[in-house]
């Protein structure tokens, strides 16, 4: 059973204030020593198995256990480079991110000075604590580490919610699409559950697919044979993986309309 | 040089009117003669190379020299059952079409009977005959037999035309994307040259493609890292050769709209 | 204080259907007796003051206490002409309409037959007996005889909600306008409070108008002098006044959209 | 008959450099001479009749000889202090402008200085000039003095141009709206000739109102009843006369979206 919150802190925000204090007041020898005690990224551990539960389940969210010999290549480079220039392994809090973007971190980051990294691996760590923390702990206030990710889809031909849509949610690496979530809007025109949802929303480029031919079809609307449309894919990015993204779709045969949305 | 029309008919489509009445006035036998003279859709001729030059741009237009052994198999069944059935080849003016249209065609057109397939058949020819006309004859009044797809771009934050983005056109079909066209945006947000004219717009699926985040980034308008919208993909189906498909694009960093405009 | 529901019925709606039972299955003359106990709309009664409390807030909802002489005489001619017809008063409920959508109704409905208008007349019964049993008795579960008028402002040139914008809300007839509501909207881009709630929503013309050009200029966004939006009407009709009306508008100091949205 | 450019200068551009020179090159003393012969806006020679035929029209445009007298006596106010503190009257091309901007110009000018202020009239002489040059000489190349307004209607229900819509355009001061043109879309959704063409855009408000309701009705499309819109008014602002403003439409009878277009 997971131990309750009052038993010693307040709520889990006072946890972990207490734990961000305890680890941004240490010393520096000690910093180090805790962001030593880390594994690779995409390493040999990650290969042979020796990781611990919860990295094996972080890593392999981001899609670092199923990386093509050219990406394990290209981290193996990375990683030993960034070692070579800091004496200790990069630390990200790979729940936020897809490879793509740790990829583009390790970049960015190898570029830093060693003080500004080691405060950066120090606050990745405690990015990685409060996600732990949140997906172990029973509480009711919860921490501000997830985001969402949602859509709607508005039928501005009969002017009512789009019901019955199949949406496809797929995540782009390249030229590599991957399906990592799929719904069939309800009656709101709405999927009944967020496409994605308690959890961050990784810094990734998506793509959402929506079968607006099969939907006007079924409602024996008249439109062009071909349809003008059958299936709309909106691409996009996200940045904050604690933020709300709604991305909905606006809808008629022969237009849409996506944007932003909150 | 070019024969002039005014030597034997008012116009190009006194010509074509003519060539009309004398093969539609034709007897059944004459009218199957014409019919049984033309090759088979990729066929042995084509990939014998025995096709007149004019068939065999026509097929190349629409990629039928480019077959996967799996379509060619797909394309010979058809054929044979469609000879089989009617006695005749399968006759279609592909200038108007795609690959995938085509066989769409030759499903749809078997399940005909003979005398609608003839009188379809001998259609065809003649939208052969004019297109063949409208390349080859210089005239002020040309045939209603080309169609058009043009695209503009416009900038909702700047409130301006979107002047320099990069625009790439693809026909789809399946998982494949082939790449027919490409510009850049001018200052009026239009690439200078519609991406698809003097000809008729084949009926198959199309995606434009819009580098919409080089274009934010040029300008320096802030954005998310990386950026809500990088490429922004619109994919539509042409239904009518002939028409003019207008595909505008309205952007804001963090929005779009499409619609099929005039 | 509120009688309680469980003394008698399950819930309001039993005792809904239990009145409506008793009410449809009377005899003619039984019906007729009941209609007849209505007063004229925007009689004599209305303007001598001798009306319940419950009607005089009706009619006062849809403004007929402020009729025009113009706008009075219409009523009563219109009125005669169907006491003349029928033998009965015009009944309908109020608090669904506007006073040009009575107009409309006492104009439609002369012209039914006698059998179509006293069961129309009893529906419309039936409907003033629901509204005021809703706001007379506590109950959890509530009729669904009220509707929703509400909006949401999306900045498409920031990426976010539009916080504080002023939205009013009128009333339209001819090229009278009269406010009827008005708000500022919240950091999610939303008025704290529906619009128009927790009643039907009259059948009428209305106009939001959102005072766009100061939201700009308080952000500093660069745009013309004068600016190209300043006030943004969005004019629109209701005809469900039990359906849930939500009209956006997604901006930009060079664009808007608006739709009816759910 | 009107003169020939060639007679003299290569072309109107050619004159127009020619008098900008003498102008601007021309001492403070005869520059305030030129100022001082003309009259003042909206002033007694307007009320007297004793303007030329150009100033008279030129007034007439910008709605100087509509003026309430509410309106008369601010004018007479500001153009009587400017007078005292510059020693000269206000002028201002007033075909750039209409009433309400006029006012605001008068406002702004008077709190610059001498010097600023006489530079400002020279170049709103030049501005006259120009105009009246661009009116009265055949020339193949105009000048760039004039603006355009148009628009164009899509109906994205049915994919196609709405044609046969009803467009008014209003100019808007305060609460009043003063009715300038009408037209009705053609088949390709647009007024045959532009709304303003051939002369500046006034710096002002504007409302096109475009009568979509009885658009759909004609067609027969199923709406609410009342229809959900009727007319939409789309409400904006000029601020560069010599720009062209398109301001199109893009309906279905549940939605819209308007935009600058170009």
């Amino acid at each position: 059973m997971a131990p309750k919150m009052e038993q010693a802190f307040a709520d889990m925000a006072a946890l972990l204030r207490a734990m961000t204090e305890a680890v941004t007041s240490a010393s520096d020898e000690r910093k180090l020593a805790l962001i030593k005690g880390h594994p690779d990224l995409a390493g040999k551990a990650a290969r042979a198995g020796t990781l611990s539960a919860d990295s094996r389940a972080e890593q392999a969210s981001a899609g670092l256990d199923r990386l093509s010999e050219a990406e394990f290549s290209r981290f193996h480079l990375l990683n030993n480079d960034y070692r070579k220039k800091f004496g200790m392994p990069f630390i990200v809090c790979v729940r936020r991110h897809s490879k793509d973007s740790i990829l583009r971190q390790l970049e960015r980051r190898w570029r830093n000075d060693a003080a500004t990294e080691r405060a950066t691996a120090v606050a990745e760590i405690l990015r990685i604590v409060a996600l732990r923390l949140d997906q172990r702990i029973d509480a009711l206030v919860r921490l501000a580490v997830n985001g969402r990710l949602s859509t709607h889809v508005l039928d501005l031909h009969g002017g009512k919610p789009a019901a019955g849509i199949a949406v496809e949610l797929y995540e782009i690496s390249g030229e590599h699409a991957l399906r990592i979530a799929h719904a069939i809007t309800n009656a709101d025109g709405r999927p009944d559950h967020a496409l994605i949802a308690d959890r961050p929303v990784p810094i990734a480029q998506y793509e959402l697919r929506f079968a607006v031919g099969d939907y006007y079809a079924r409602l024996g609307t008249p439109v062009a044979d071909p349809p003008f449309l059958t299936v709309v894919p909106i691409r996009f990015s996200v940045a904050e993986p604690e933020g709300h993204y709604h991305v909905p779709l606006l809808i008629t045969p022969w237009s849409y309309s996506t944007y932003r949305g909150s």
